[in-house]
């Protein structure tokens, strides 16, 4: 008999027509004869809404009770959905975070689930309930209620397929699957039928929000095929393997884009071991995310300029940081809030010769500066001008062949 | 030193400026050398949007999950709270049902407190720790979530204070304390500063409304000391004590009304026994709580009427029981459901002659109809047509030197 992980996101519960949608498409796999145990997200809005309220209170609110906060969304849709099944004649359970339990350690808002207890669950799926349990959260050694961090419920799902060895965890969602590119955007963007753990990885953490990186990385650890597919349509979704699995007909998989980013170049530092490190040692410390790092050797040969980019909303605090934290000489600070991110990806790229060159003549063509570049085995980054990112996914959408 | 439980309820607790206020009530409190165990309801308006949620999935919403839903208000307030001292320098903690854990038995959604751990708790006060718990549930003997019914956060407050032996229970609200009356009606109601756990108990279940009455009791059965006050001013509260330590000038302590209640009649019901059980043993069944009954002989005095009153709610589901459930032979059934109870209650009224008498009296001189009459030691209730209720009340209050 087949198992099956589902995992609903905050818009597929959204509301209690969607829940009873949700508890529809439970009943038509309970019906098949799937084993079902399905994961949860807060209704949309909640969480946001939860910490709204901590931060009236205080902005640096107590991470222990903001995960006691928190984890209370989830508990709402475990019921509902519940619930709801119940209504429809359908045996099943809310089970949270200490009923299972799942354990998990690491600190408070940003915990990662280590175990859960099976047996229960086990017996339950045999008597053909179905298990509905709440994503993001976990409890502690010591009984604490912890969360593992935002958009956390996918990892929640992989786990749950990890442990209970399902036969596929399916990600239901608001969108149809993966794009080629932002579907939003660009209108000829294509879904992808099939893509490999590490495309999914490039284009998840490059903005294609789909589905949580960490969450994504646990599945390509342990080889747990995923599917992401729409809550609302019964369109076929985006099935994610193993790359050996998978068939490259295309070099580049899809193109990918951030706009929340910002550069920042620090001018005139000396130019001698160590200062990168003493550069980015506070910024570690105060856990800002640096993405793109390049370093050019200025006219004087002496000192260099050190440019690097991170999230838009981390510039102010990086640059006080940089200020306040002067173990390094250097001229002065600049920076560029109105640049975005750009990558094209694919596992194919590394057997195509000419990807890195097509895409800069490419960019070229249409008259847009570089600012800075990044490369790995699938992936090509690059910096240009925010408001030249349209017209630049729109080029590279159609050089390499994704219309 | 002195151990204080201090159970806050839903407008006190209704958005985070007010939090923040309960915070520093308990700051004051810890300042002044007291151990706190604070016991928070729901946010207002918080579990009645819940219901209304697992309504719009179906009005028998399996209750199970009931309690897993609604159980999420309180822990909210619990996190927000303890946040709010923790950012004020008070060491606080929440405990949530499971974690202390608190222990009931019962049927879900109507559960009650049996037992609570204390040990981790006793060691927290011990260590300066503030306690946050959150009222109006408990878990099962399976570990299941139950709540203990609506307003039952005051019921968790008694038990609190029993169980953790407290010098004293606070019941923070958002009115000053007990009335004389209902003081949005009548302007010249005057707040009781003590009255025994008798006298409150008839207060609160005829609409008094300050505290639920299955709490008083077991405040009385336990012999703890409540005093309900406001959490918006500084102004004393009422303290509710043991009749014997309360000295009693006067005859009547209050004047109560409730104005949802419904007078039923079945007419032409034979007279013999066992009558009065087969009409009411279906009501019973279905938990329809049937406050007074009147047995009048009919003129034939071979068949009687039979008179009750229950909540205004329940009207259409009584009569159909009664309907649906024809082990008695009857000639039809009547109702007003426009009728209200009005209550004079006094501990003293025992020791006072002719109380009844200048009740009635007054009534008479107002040209007010008794529908019915009900007696007890401390209390004397009459039916009367709800447009009666405000002028009957403000007469009486006048008699009895309450004004």
């Amino acid at each position: 008999m087949v198992k099956k992980v589902l995992k609903f996101g905050g818009t597929s519960v959204g509301s209690t027509e969607r829940i009873q949608h949700v508890a529809n498409i439970i009943k038509k796999e309970v019906s098949s004869g799937s084993k079902i145990i399905a994961v949860v997200s807060a209704m949309a809005g909640n969480t946001n809404e939860l910490i709204k309220l901590s931060n009236e209170i205080s902005e640096e609110f107590n991470k222990r009770e903001l995960d006691v906060l928190l984890s209370s969304g989830e508990q709402v849709t475990c019921a509902l959905l519940s619930g709801a099944l119940i209504k429809m004649n359908i045996k099943a359970k809310s089970w949270l975070n200490w009923q299972i339990p799942i354990l998990t350690e690491g600190e408070h808002t940003n915990a990662r689930i280590i175990n859960m207890h099976v047996e229960k669950i086990k017996n339950y799926l045999d008597e053909d309930g179905v298990a509905i349990i709440p994503g993001f959260q976990g409890i502690s050694k010591n009984g604490d209620i912890t969360t593992i961090g935002r958009g956390g419920s996918d990892a929640t799902a992989v786990a749950v397929a990890k442990i209970f060895s399902a036969d596929s965890c399916e990600i239901y969602t608001d969108v149809d699957g993966v794009f080629s590119t932002d579907p939003n955007k660009i209108p000829v963007a294509k879904k992808i039928d099939k893509i490999s753990f590490d495309e999914m990885l490039e284009l998840s953490s490059l903005g294609a929000k789909v589905m949580q990186s960490s969450a994504v990385q646990t599945a390509m650890m342990y080889d747990i095929p995923l599917e992401v597919k729409s809550t609302f349509t019964e369109r076929k979704g985006t099935k994610i393997f193993n790359q050996d699995n998978i068939d490259y007909s295309k070099s580049v998989t899809g193109v990918a884009y951030s706009k929340d980013d910002a550069k920042i170049t620090i001018t005139g530092v000396e130019d001698k071991p160590g200062v990168a490190a003493n550069t980015f040692e506070p910024l570690n410390k105060a856990q800002i995310n640096v993405d793109m790092v390049i370093q050019n050797i200025s006219s004087d040969q002496k000192t260099t300029d050190i440019t690097f980019t991170v999230k838009r909303d981390d510039v102010s605090k990086t640059i006080k940081i940089l200020k306040e934290n002067a173990k390094i000489n250097y001229k002065e600070i600049i920076y560029n809030d109105k640049v975005a991110k750009l990558s094209i990806v694919g596992a194919g790229m590394v057997s195509t010769p000419g990807v890195t060159y097509r895409m800069f003549r490419a960019l070229s063509d249409e008259n847009i500066n570089i600012l800075a570049i990044s490369t790995s085995e699938i992936k090509l980054s690059v910096i240009i001008e925010e408001n030249n990112i349209l017209k630049a996914i729109k080029k590279l959408h159609t050089i390499f062949d994704l219309d």
